[in-house]
């Protein structure tokens, strides 16, 4: 797939791998960003509202940014390896709605992928357009545990003429 | 602070503290969860969007996360000494707007707070409300640098009258 603004289409979706939440990873993350007792201490966690260790709803949407910029780097390289030019991604609006439906406990793997939920024209920056994505997380069960929109720039081959 | 519902107030704002984001913590960060150019290495930054090695947006949001929930512990603890019953937070229905206005460059020590943006009635779990919490970030310089918008339910001493 081509990093261009007008190669992306709606709908297209990504898969962008799997990842198993281990306790010692699950602590880890909790121990420096998140230390509420039921991301860091199986009994404390028993008698929470989860009722077993789960992870910081963040390590969840830090692992699928890790994800996703793998995913983008590795179309980059591909893209490179045929000769195209890269476009250059970013920078982010930021993000919306970030979700938790369900806990991940700890030893659930969670599969992630990203679509293209919309396309949009950056008036302000003609050059660019508007990258609009939905990222989700299902467990091993199929259960949504996370969901983000994301939104990010994306050059344009041929900028929008002046409006 | 009480940790109830009732005694919360609309625009209450609390100091979180400062972080200053070395070098080394934003390749650590960045290697694992946002390997991009301008995360990892000063070269290829200098080249970049940004000009210079910043921080993964999410590193500046998980520090924000680690830092409020150290507080709401603070806060949990000196109600536990005093003698009071500590109600239980959560869960959260989800996080909105995540914005990073400006980049976090290395060096940068960056000073959070959070701000209680609104309290509202949570008709279907008539024994919490929802609180809805300003989170941000200024650079030494005092510009904003982060931005989120959190929601979580916290218990209610007295439920609700059903509707």
């Amino acid at each position: 797939m081509s990093t261009w603004f007008e190669d992306l289409r709606e709908g297209t979706v990504t898969e962008l791998g799997s990842y198993i939440f281990t306790v010692e990873s699950i602590k880890e993350f909790a121990a420096k960003f998140d230390p509420q007792p039921f991301h860091l201490d199986e009994e404390a966690a028993r008698s929470s509202l989860f009722g077993a260790l789960c992870a910081s709803g963040w390590q969840t949407a830090s692992v699928y940014t890790g994800m996703n910029i793998r995913s983008r780097l590795a179309r980059e390289a591909a893209a490179r390896a045929r000769g195209e030019e890269i476009a250059r991604w970013g920078p982010s609006p930021g993000f919306k709605d970030l979700k938790w439906p369900r806990p991940v406990f700890a030893g659930d793997e969670v599969t992630y992928r990203q679509s293209i939920a919309a396309l949009t024209d950056f008036r302000n920056r003609p050059e660019r357009g508007l990258l609009v994505t939905l990222g989700e997380g299902f467990n091993q069960n199929g259960e949504l545990v996370f969901q983000v929109t994301g939104q990010i720039l994306v050059p344009r081959r041929t900028p929008l003429p002046a409006a």
